[in-house]
């Protein structure tokens, strides 16, 4: 086609979001979806919001509807820097940056740290959005051996240190999307000790922690190395993705880079959202409000660790997570999970297959179920449907061997 | 300082926004600023995004807290793809993608379109937030000679088309930030033809065009070429900055590239800011609020045009603007604003140096007024100012010459 746009060779390497492109085939009416990696909108606190939207437009609409500070609204960063403290983390509001997100923080590391061909590690697998979001500024994916507790420490110390250096290593703790795994007390201080002696900064997301179900996770990467760790948070599985908030918080030498990059990416965050925010929980609403959510999430995890059990064949491989919102699943050798989805739809089922969430050598075996958004009842129906769908091609499989 | 953070290469281009950091110095009390570039807070609608915001909540709440399509609400863009009917631009829903404030959308045109050292030619002066969000993706800029009708033809015509060839020219038609100034039909018609002739595609910005005062603008560069432009829209100054809410219309070969930076730059715009604004805007709103902001800053203009009169010394130049923000002074030989402005902040007044806005050359005598931020009377008070300011240092200028 002829066209007087010519576009950046980074463009090139951009591509349309595979679970995107999943996602709008599930949203056929009639199919139980365990793909999306949606909140339950039953946690949504409606009431909270619809108050706190009419305090703030009767108290402050001037300031809430005008241009505000690209740092955002002060006493929401303080609330965040007050808040991580229980993660161990010891940050002063200077250090947050509210985004419009995690994913725009990502965006915004990527945007700061990554240069064309600089190597960047990441757990294998990982969160595809993060390979998204650092995919523009064309790093190098190094992809670290990891297992049921994340990333070897050996990997990492492995990482090479040489010019131009590995720029950061991005790491999820708790829950990781999409595998579900908690990295242990020890396995963090491995973690760290590798990564600071290769000189390895560590960009820690941290979007699922609160989504524990018997105990909460160990302290945060961030607590162990401050100023070698950026940290990532966010308010979408707590409260509500559709205001889209989230923070960094930046060692002070990045943070006014960081700060540039959000200016000249939107300016700053919605102020109006991070005022209704900052009103429903100012007064400790999340320590009611989040043992609900996980009281939800665990009942609903166990009804999918029991439908697993039951209804999927010998040979799927699977961990029940400790919190957050994922199963991950490996089939039996010769089952490519990709190429069952359009098998899976008819069937009336979709979930995520794995092979999106590697930076490099994808798993085809491996596929993500999400446990939040489909009732108990409904997760037990679409758990048994994936297992009539794997146990019928199996027998197929076998059938064709010799 | 011994770090392990080693900062991308286009970070060391990314500076403070000069502005900024003046807005905070400017929000002293007591200082009458004509700095900001705020709309007024007089004109929110206060009561209407109250109602609105009840209306969402209450009607959809799950869907309006959810995560949603990067593309943007549905409705919304149906109602923009209409809107801008009006400026002569045919446009098809599915080339609208809601972005968080047209800042993001310059952002994503950077992300997309630009390289390392491929030239983008911009007006002389242009809008800083556009050269600050396009400096990180590193394009060569070309300052195009311009009057007070916009740029002049024959730079476009002049633009080099070799390889990697001009990416596109950034043109603000409409009572450009920072000089007010409006491009005439016949400007538009000549300036669309050379960037056709040299085969440079536009992308035009339109904050302010709908603030005009006694006759609307002439139709959008994007109606005149519709192929070869890229159309940038905004609610910030008809109705609030601070949903941050504003649109990218791209052609259809560019909108997927578009849509993919999105979703890796923050998945999507708040669904709830989006569909409160569409419930405001819904039923014709805007067809009477516009109006009234309209009034409004026209009384303003006319105030600050006569203070300038009244005040300012020989020497001084400007052009009433006829519709927008701004007001574009330049100062006598001899004065420099940047240098002024300690004096002016002391002196109770503050303003922008227009030095910031140029991507070449900068020229040292120019600065920007907003009339829209203070009344008519302080509008008087702070010019009056001003012009003392500037006559007792073109006295000392005299006194210290031969």
């Amino acid at each position: 086609m002829s066209t007087v746009w010519t576009q950046a060779r980074r463009a090139a390497r951009m591509n349309p979001s595979i679970i995107r492109e999943i996602l709008k085939v599930t949203e056929k009416p009639g199919i139980l979806s365990m793909a999306g990696g949606l909140p339950s909108a039953d946690t949504f606190p409606v009431d909270a919001l619809k108050a706190a939207c009419d305090r703030v437009l009767s108290q402050n609409p001037r300031e809430a509807l005008q241009y505000a500070a690209s740092e955002g609204f002060a006493p929401l960063r303080d609330w965040v820097a007050q808040r991580v403290a229980s993660l161990g983390m010891k940050v002063k509001p200077e250090q947050v940056l509210i985004t419009s997100g995690s994913q725009q923080g990502l965006d915004l590391v990527g945007k700061v740290l990554c240069d064309a061909g600089a190597p960047v590690a990441v757990e294998t697998p990982t969160y595809l959005g993060a390979l998204q979001a650092f995919t523009p500024y064309e790093p190098l994916f190094t992809s670290l051996a990891s297992d049921a507790q994340g990333p070897l420490p050996e990997a990492l110390a492995a990482l090479p240190h040489d010019a131009p250096g590995t720029r950061f290593a991005y790491l999820l703790p708790n829950y990781q999307n999409p595998t579900g795994r908690v990295m242990t007390a020890a396995r963090r201080e491995a973690v760290v000790e590798a990564a600071r002696r290769v000189g390895v900064p560590i960009v820690e997301d941290n979007p699922y922690g609160d989504l524990w179900f018997d105990q909460p996770p160990p302290a945060a990467l961030s607590s162990l190395w401050p100023e070698g760790s950026l940290y990532l948070g966010s308010f979408s599985k707590v409260l509500t993705p559709g205001f889209r908030l989230g923070y960094v918080i930046a060692p002070p030498e990045l943070y006014p880079k960081l700060l540039q990059a959000k200016q000249a990416a939107d300016l700053h965050t919605p102020g109006f959202n991070q005022r209704v925010v900052y009103e429903v929980i100012r007064d400790g609403f999340l320590e009611a409000h989040i043992p609900s959510i996980r009281a939800r999430y665990k009942a609903n995890r166990d009804a999918m660790a029991t439908a697993l059990s039951s209804h999927l064949p010998a040979g799927c491989e699977w961990q029940a997570p400790e919190g957050g919102m994922f199963f991950w699943i490996r089939l039996p050798t010769g089952l490519d999970a990709m190429a069952l989805l359009p098998q899976a739809v008819d069937a009336g089922i979709a979930y995520v297959p794995g092979a999106a969430f590697y930076a490099q050598q994808p798993d085809a075996r491996t596929l993500r179920l999400s446990f939040v958004t489909l009732t108990p009842e409904l997760i037990g129906e679409g758990v048994d449907k994936l297992g009539r769908l794997l146990r019928a091609t199996l027998n197929a499989v076998q059938e064709r061997a010799p």
